[in-house]
């Protein structure tokens, strides 16, 4: 039996190598130089590095590939159409960082409320407050979920225990439902705003001035999704001006963000350096069960999954 | 019809005058000696003052009073002797601020699991962090919690959201539950211990040199009760050895907390100085409406509530 080309990073290797089945001819690249050669064979690749164009660069030379796999969620500057052209199918990491992010969010929900950075520094200085320097309760408050996959319906879970009123938005209508088209007429209505959509053409840029002037001058703006989907001139504008209370980026335009962007430094901006989906150790064991589970199923002619739609890029 | 004489805060004033039954005969004071002065008359009573001599005055001089009311849980200081022999009936504010602790106490559990303290620092130095200093989940981690009153109850709750494993100490066995005679003999079996008790002769010191020495050294200890609940010289050595991972304390002994005290400086002691109980602007609305239905009761005779218990103190 011919067995299956199949080429892999080498950082994943403890955690798969032992557990390939028989019909998998391995390969394992520790460089981009290394991955770039080896790609033209593979028919089964995971190319994830740091180096995202290196990633790109593989993907582009895998002329034979079959079927890619990725840790990662958003595959933005990735080779798609190619791929498409191609007829690769492509599975990806969407969910498997659902649950760390989820409970990022609640926690950046609750230091704002709460104001708990001003509660770090007074401990800094052995300072004993006596107010609170944040009074408000996640308790029936109201939070506007934009995006309703993996991570939207974690975090709408975890909200719901401490009894605070999710709308979310999707295409099909329903109770504590809105609809793309009705979405930015109710911004006033919210407390929180969570971003938690994939990085589109059509998510591009969705939060601007606009949308930031509709919120409530109370409200907190949460982005754990993609620093493109706000017009980040604007927020910096709006948080300055106290437009709207406060924002709790993971996310931002670029990344690193420089060191003297305003963002820094303003008193009402959360910077958390796209930390969420990394505060866990749990990814790449995640990762490496859905690639072996895939595998079984590609070799039984069954879907893998999760597939992402390469028109739509997620 | 006779009404009643009801003296009341004049702080309560717009709370509850527009919504008080004809029954009632209301009077409000805005200082101690006309709380003092109004006292005598007084059928039904509502002395809360930031000055709690003042407030001990007031209930010492009302001879007449049938039922006393309190927006605060800890009435130490307060004549309650004195009440008890007179036959008084006292409600207090137990559970009034149970929501806001049961979400500080989510917020400790997460800053600590993503390390957000020196995410909060980072930013203060406006650097773009490439780790997570913090990467455990709550998800199914394995908690503790001593208390199942109305902020265990809300704890609890809320961590379901979060699939955390929650077990709970209480006298009735049953599932997920530990007895009072069980919960130190399984101490090692948990990510977090959580103490929500109320500070009596049985709970001082629970915690101490044993416990601690009992304690996985990657758990937390959450103290939200009573810094007297706990053996602080004992847990100052545990944290400072690293035999436990850290303690999120929101009281300590004495408070407030001298400013050179080590606990201020140890990198794994998390200090909240009394605020989440603070960390609302609901209390007074709250405690309004638990008074207007405990009118409602009264006439009614039917039992107000939550009643304490004059000789347990609470």
């Amino acid at each position: 039996m011919s067995r299956t080309v199949t080429v892999m990073s080498g950082v994943m290797r403890p955690l798969v190598e032992d557990r390939l089945p028989d019909w998998v001819e391995p390969h394992f690249f520790l460089s981009r130089e290394e991955a770039v050669a080896l790609a033209p064979q593979a028919e089964i690749g995971w190319f994830d590095m740091n180096d995202r164009q290196g990633m790109a660069a593989a993907m582009t030379a895998a002329t034979q590939l079959k079927w890619l796999h990725s840790t990662y969620s958003g595959l933005d500057g990735m080779p798609l159409e190619t791929l498409r052209a191609r007829g690769t199918i492509v599975t990806n990491g969407a969910g498997i960082n659902a649950i760390t992010i989820a409970e990022y969010v609640v926690m950046g929900m609750l230091i704002i409320a709460k104001g708990y950075r001003d509660v770090v520094r007074a401990q800094g200085r052995h300072e004993w407050l006596t107010r609170s320097p944040g009074k408000a309760e996640l308790f029936e408050s109201k939070a506007l979920l934009l995006g309703y996959g993996a991570i939207g319906k974690r975090i709408e879970e975890r909200l719901k225990g401490f009894a605070v009123d999710v709308t979310v938005v999707r295409r099909t209508p329903g109770p504590g439902t809105l609809t793309p088209d009705q979405w930015r007429a109710r911004l006033g209505d919210f407390d929180w705003v969570i971003l938690a959509v994939p990085a589109t053409a059509e998510t591009d840029g969705m939060i601007g001035a606009a949308e930031l002037a509709a919120m409530k001058p109370s409200a907190t703006l949460i982005n754990i999704a993609r620093g493109t989907l706000v017009d980040q001139d604007a927020l910096v504008a709006a948080l300055r001006e106290r437009r709207i209370a406060s924002a709790f980026l993971d996310v931002t335009t670029p990344e690193p963000l420089p060191a003297d962007h305003p963002l820094w430094s303003l008193d009402n901006a959360h910077l958390t350096m796209h930390l969420s989906g990394r505060a866990q150790d749990t990814m790449f064991v995640r990762s490496a069960e859905r690639f072996l589970e895939n595998l079984d199923r590609w070799h039984k002619d069954e879907a893998v999954q999760p597939q992402i739609d390469l028109t739509r890029g997620y």
